[in-house]
């Protein structure tokens, strides 16, 4: 952190400044030249708000933060290493990092039934899905829609995972829920508007399970990692960011303005995985194909897509669900450039 | 609702779509054009996504909504009535509402010690304050800055109360800490990032005590008022809806963008009291009074004010924060407008 | 301007890269802590950008600006000291600026026929509007849009001007255009889309009439100011700074975000006059009032407010237009404003 | 365009409307339903705005909008065909278009001077690129930065045209220089902050150079498509449209959010071919490469990628050049996902 004082500053208040920064632990070094002043500061400066820095005296110009402030984060906690987070599945472990094949996740926006659960879980299975996605609590803008089947859904998840061998990821809303879905979920997912609901980062961060960390609708990246230090510093290194549109001024044709740049972004930041969400980032099924053919060539380490078997009756999201046919074409398509960029997984022989 | 139709729709889709709408209680009404033909809905619309509507059939062309998503929140609910929330404090009932003086809550960002709230408390009644602000549980971006003392903070907000008998305003973070909230808070605020938790907007619509929810930073208008009918659908309808700044492009001078737009419109959609926070609506103290004078002309019902006895040593938010002797002054600035726009409490004889 | 060099940077590098600064006419000035080094650039660093001089070399971690990169814009350029834009009319000079009265500009989106045009004109002035407003080449966003009348346009400003007495300000799309306007108009505007138009921009700065310069949809308030810059540089100080709504996330209720923080920030940051046009920043005429009452009492030097005897005949702009009753029935709500914060002209004796 | 009616509207007004459209030369069609009345209008409304509508009568509920305003740019004007820009340069036509393999726009920001423009056309010629850019006129922030080398560049660019057989793309700032810029290039670009200069529009459409439309930084792809309409409208027919960012709430890492959504969104809207710029979307060097990947595998037609023989000294834009090794090796990973794709040309055998 960097304090620049304003031009005539009076010797005694730098001499005060740079005391009150020993007091906080931090080591003031001092620049003088002809025209100003400069203190710079060593030390523990993460916690630090430059702003209320600049309250501490009016001689202060500008406070300029030079670090980061997140930590476990951040690329150089792990000497530039990627994180690699296994995920435990009835069929193995699926590993989801920079040195791994793309992973791909699916399934519907909600858990309907269990027929259509289990159905989809198989189709996409086939298809060559890893993990299977179903909400059982749904964040939904209107208190009148659908809100998700809750605790019912859960076991309906249960049965797909034995039925299928795939891996499970569903979304946590209420920490009171928590406990419920560990005991069946391989992955927990945080939504885009709990991405700073701080009490609830700090639960899933002292669970075991990997934490699925979706952007906030108008997250800053720098905010959208602090997020993720607030689950590494409860205790959970094992943390896959996931992109899934931000809010921006035009939302007339897609949804939310998916922002596939946060992939050579991350990447010079932080060690953690990146998945792309392009169902939830545009928000139309026709959109799907084209921007998750991107993601794999920009980098994505894994992507997530909805998948119904009949997305007119879906009871969300359906205008942004591929059918199980679409989404098999898709696999196929997206084997392609998987194979171009060296990260796709050859197909098992299926029994399907 | 309106679903628009394709040029060229086969009939037997067109009678398809109007059954299956009738089959969802709703009724459809078609008009045949030489051109096109629409279908409109009319029933219970509400819960409906347009773009879920969409999928129903391939020939829809586009699915319009044309009553509002939101009831209970809406003015026609109360015919047109401007709602007026009272709340209990122990210097008696404040009201806050279209119809009463502008009622303005001031106070630290943060709970720090006993000494400081009680004499933080004590200064903004003598200025006029109706209502203490200060946090307890705080949001911050960062793991590692000051969390806020937790329950213990509560206590100390209590003695505030006591000492100076104005009612309490703090912030729920966690659903867990709402009952000790309650028994302490005369109004329960509900944070920007919260906005959207929608576990913990059922929960505080199925407390009594009034709720202040915060715009979400990013929220449209829209979803703030679906927020609120979260609340209100619960069972609370005092609910205080507040403008803290939006997010934007530019964030270089003010932290937020202040709408103050939204006070024209929200007037035009809905009953509930409608207030302004300048201090984190800009992030900077010296653009507080400004835009608190700009409020008030504009019809604002409340203003929320940060106050801090020295910003410079705030453990959070010091540098939106006024000192007390600015915040005075303010006030009688604030006085000026209030009257003149027939919106101000003739002041009490102070006997602090 | 700041460089932070990376932990470890090799001296010879400090060296070269100190050297090559004062190649390009700086001083540097070199801080060694313990960890790191900084260089500090003193001189004229208004042109320099940042990220271009973090290509200088690889061991650069951060560029900074600590200064401004506008000058003549600056509060420091007139040491403090607002500037007082005068506009001759044949009503005799109105000043614009913080020590004068707020003047209030009105008239229609476009100028249609003479009768319509010299009505308006009369109207708003006996309302107490100094300066008339009408386009004579308008902005459309579709081609197959009325695109305003021209030249013949001008003509009938002209007779309006004469009729009345109020000063006039027009809109310049292209520069080709521009010898016939300053004819005509005592003040020229620049529009929001073409605020970064920088040949026009030189091209008004090169005239003598004072330029009305319209923020740009999405332009940061340093962009704004940049702008103004360029035609300060050209040779016209008399800029007058106007806000005129911003595009945000949400455009469903308000056509723009009327963003009235920029009130305070640009009074902490320059000299120049600061007008608010709520009609273009909301886009409804309903939430126009409101928006106006609440630019006075935040501290604008100048309104402009859309005036159409007849809204729903206007072939631009109907919706964010007043009637003449209704603009004057507001002008006496602003009166009280204004009045209140010292900032309002008495009436004359009117003749009309 | 559909106008919902209030509930309760009288018959009479309803009839004036449908008369007052009659007379404005399109046909209403009335749908009497149990609780409203709808009237449908069928005709030319491409030029008509909803909001201006709605002002007709304070019976109307809403103006909807269910054709695109949008004709000549439109899919169905060209039924579905993709337009093929064919751009006339030594070296033999170059087609742009989604049924020809993907055109490589390289080069630096801006000209400089003889040796390094035709340098660089060298460099990027060998390695793929079949048109050279280089501003000529530089639109930039600070009137006192680098504003290009004007004229004397576009004999430069000329010189580096008759050197290497490039075709030639450079942008026009002011119509006063269009016709010298038309002498030299091949193909006219339209830069972001001049989307919407509606008068240098009309004026590039009607030139016969093939126009490369930028994106405006917080245009709406409807806003867009108006724009290439104003081109077309004018007579000509060639226009490439070039997503180069937008400006969203996060500029900290990348300068824009470069939104490849529009890849898709675009194809179902019209038949214009579709370039990508990340040099400019993301503003950084080390971003470039994973974007370009993106765009290709996405479905981009072209891409423009900013080229310098030495970044570091570059007099603008140097921080997201790319040198002609780094170009070389990121055409040969682009060749992967073009060839992955189907839209890569067999090099031919260069004799540089």
């Amino acid at each position: 952190m960097i304090i620049v004082m304003k031009v005539g500053s009076p010797q005694e208040e730098i001499d005060r400044i740079s005391e009150e920064m020993c007091g906080r632990g931090l080591t003031p070094e001092k620049i003088v030249g002809k025209h100003k002043v400069v203190i710079g500061l060593v030390g523990e400066t993460a916690a630090l708000d430059p702003l209320q820095m600049q309250e501490i005296s009016p001689w202060i110009e500008q406070v300029l933060r030079v670090e980061q402030p997140f930590k476990r984060a951040s690329l150089e906690f792990r000497h530039g290493q990627p994180t690699d987070v296994a995920i435990e599945t009835p069929d193995g472990a699926v590993h989801i990092g920079q040195n791994h094949p793309v992973v791909t996740i699916a399934g519907p926006c909600s858990v309907e039934n269990e027929e259509m659960i289990v159905a989809t879980a198989q189709y996409v299975k086939a298809s060559g899905a890893k993990l299977l996605r179903g909400g059982a609590y749904k964040p939904r803008t209107s208190p009148y829609a659908f809100q998700g089947h809750g605790e019912s859904a859960l076991g309906l998840l249960a049965a797909a995972r034995e039925a299928t061998g795939l891996g499970i990821i569903t979304e946590v809303m209420d920490a009171e829920d928590l406990d419920k879905i560990v005991e069946v979920a391989d992955v927990v997912q945080v939504g885009a508007r709990n991405m700073q609901n701080f009490s609830l980062l700090k639960k899933v961060g002292a669970q075991p399970k990997p934490v699925f960390l979706k952007r906030g609708m108008s997250a800053t990246i720098e905010e959208w990692l602090m997020a993720a230090e607030y689950i590494m510093a409860a205790g959970n290194p094992n943390v896959i960011l996931c992109e899934r549109g931000i809010r921006t001024f035009d939302r007339q044709y897609a949804r939310n303005t998916l922002d596939l740049s946060v992939i050579p972004v991350l990447r010079s930041l932080t060690h953690l995985p990146i998945a792309i969400d392009p169902s939830h980032g545009t928000g139309r099924a026709e959109y799907v194909p084209s921007m998750a053919m991107a993601a794999i060539a920009a980098g994505a380490d894994s992507l997530m897509i909805e998948v119904h078997p009949n997305p007119a009756k879906a009871l969300s999201d359906g205008p942004q669900s591929l059918t199980p046919q679409r989404f098999d074409r898709l696999m196929q398509e997206l084997s392609v450039i998987g194979r171009a960029v060296g990260r796709w997984q050859p197909p098992v022989v299926a029994l399907t």
